[in-house]
């Protein structure tokens, strides 16, 4: 295929961080989206509407010049509970869903909650007022391969407990994980992420350690991998594009205990197509990227559009001070 | 239990490097055990009787001084095939063993042979001269996590097809390793890492990412730690140390391809006694550490002894510019 013209995608899980590096992570993003769903593990997290005020006219600020259009959505982080006004406040500022990362399981999540159940009158609440409950689903103690598996109760109660919310069981790593959201209403969705669409253990600690591959949820088995990309080239509305693009300063990766995540941003459109191609699911990646997020998250399909020609980009070793997937490497498309 | 007193320890195998780090290897190795089996991966690899001979003087110069009683014995790399006067020749150099290393399976490895029954005619040889095998057994292209499972069928036709040869699977890692050698004849044997007896992939991947407890074969999960630390303690005579203590500098570990390998020599007896206390198997000990491997070598067992006392020991940041397990922290006992 020599070039393909979609709507301007939708990331419906994206780490925008804080401080400068913030100005840089949302141009970069909105060269690539046209909408995305920012998360709320900030330092501090994001629990106040004044916070998301600010940290809403701090990316608009930084992206209205070269990217006038982009739009970004909120979260907040629920380490607490909320009362009804306080999450009405928090919706005038732009949250559209409230983001739970239990204990310790990734990035900034020291404040987590240990038990979810503890969480929930403020998800009754959540479900009353039409948020979104967006779960970064690990348990905590479990062995670190286990630990999505191990969180599936906890989703299929949720689902039973709280049926008109919609809950989006966010970056599935699993072949568990991709079948219980297929199993449960239609209520319950699943981001998955451009790495965990390609990556393994084996990307990770096969053969040299690769920390700028290591990220929570940890891709796993051959066997997860490919359930997951069942899902994501199924064409099934539960499953959409959140990219969980998490830039790392390269320092911050490269030492003696290196964060979690991918920095796929930079890269993520392009990847998708040739990934669509290569399973001969071309014509199921607008859904993906910028169709079955938006209708779950009851926003309208966006309108513009991008053209992305067969041209090869060469990805710099370092984007925004991180270094990105594919860094140093060529891909097959690039943005006309 | 306030103090210990064993024989200075042996350990069956262990990477001394070249240059001018093999002299601070060597010397901190000198004082935690009183022989050694070095590995023969350097850079170039050992494999002629001159290179021995120059290895063998270097690491004794360095640690005459300190360590006057310390002896250390060779091995030499099987990347190709060796004639019977080679052989002899390598023998009369210090070679005791011979190391088979799977292509691209860990460092320096780039030059290994692909099929191992190539080496057959060689392997034929070291039956006949009465040398051990020494193997690292992970099969290259499965994946990372059944690379050494999916070794074994290699394992079991070599000790069927040279019944009269001893071999060593090394560091072993895995439940269905220990069960293989537990069932195959007396003349196969295994050695054990300090840091298999005490990592799972939560060590490595499960929080921060952890480059100083990366290593190959990769530790696993539970079940496998579990069943590595049954086989040594369990007094079998076919399971005994071999550290695969593995140096790299700081800055070979922490970087966007980080290499493998634990450097466990400056504190392994400390830690395996500690780790034999917990287990209530401390009477265990001493053959683990300075009997069963001489036995299964063919060598007189260590005279001379080491007494450890009770008392804390702060493990430095860095030994010889290379992370030492447990850098940073305090492990229980000292040499006295």
């Amino acid at each position: 295929m020599k070039q393909i013209t979609i709507p301007l995608p939708d990331d419906f899980h994206i780490h925008l961080r804080q401080g400068d590096a913030l100005r840089e992570y949302a141009k970069t993003a909105s060269l690539q989206f046209g909408r995305v769903l920012a998360m709320p593990n900030t330092v501090p997290p994001l629990t106040t509407p004044e916070q998301l005020k600010k940290y809403r006219e701090e990316i608009l600020d930084a992206t209205s010049a070269t990217a006038p259009h982009f739009e970004v959505y909120l979260t907040f982080k629920l380490n607490k509970n909320y009362s009804e006004n306080e999450l009405t406040e928090l919706r005038k500022q732009g949250a559209i869903a409230a983001k739970y990362y239990p204990f310790g399981v990734t990035t900034n999540s020291q404040d987590g909650i240990k038990n979810i159940e503890d969480l929930y009158p403020t998800i009754s609440l959540l479900e009353k007022l039409n948020f979104v409950l967006c779960l970064h689903g690990e348990e905590p103690n479990a062995f670190c391969l286990d630990r999505e598996k191990e969180f599936l109760k906890h989703l299929s109660k949720l689902a039973k407990e709280f049926p008109n919310l919609r809950i989006v069981l966010e970056h599935i790593s699993s072949a568990e994980a991709a079948e219980a959201v297929l199993n449960l209403p239609a209520t319950v969705a699943a981001t998955i992420t451009v790495h965990h669409l390609i990556l393994t253990l084996d990307d990770i600690i096969g053969d040299s350690l690769m920390p700028h591959h290591f990220c929570k949820p940890l891709p796993k088995f051959p066997k997860d991998r490919d359930a997951v990309r069942a899902v994501a080239f199924s064409g099934n509305p539960k499953f959409f594009l959140g990219t969980d693009s998490a830039p790392h300063t390269k320092e911050k990766k490269e030492c003696c205990c290196g964060a979690a995540g991918v920095y796929s941003a930079p890269v993520a459109i392009p990847i998708l197509i040739t990934e669509f191609e290569n399973a001969g699911k071309l014509e199921l990646l607008e859904n993906f990227v910028a169709g079955f997020g938006a209708d779950f998250y009851g926003l309208p399909r966006q309108t513009k559009k991008i053209t992305y020609i067969k041209e090869n980009q060469k990805i710099p070793e370092t984007v925004d001070g991180s270094v990105p997937l594919y860094a140093g490497t060529e891909i097959l498309y690039s943005p006309l």
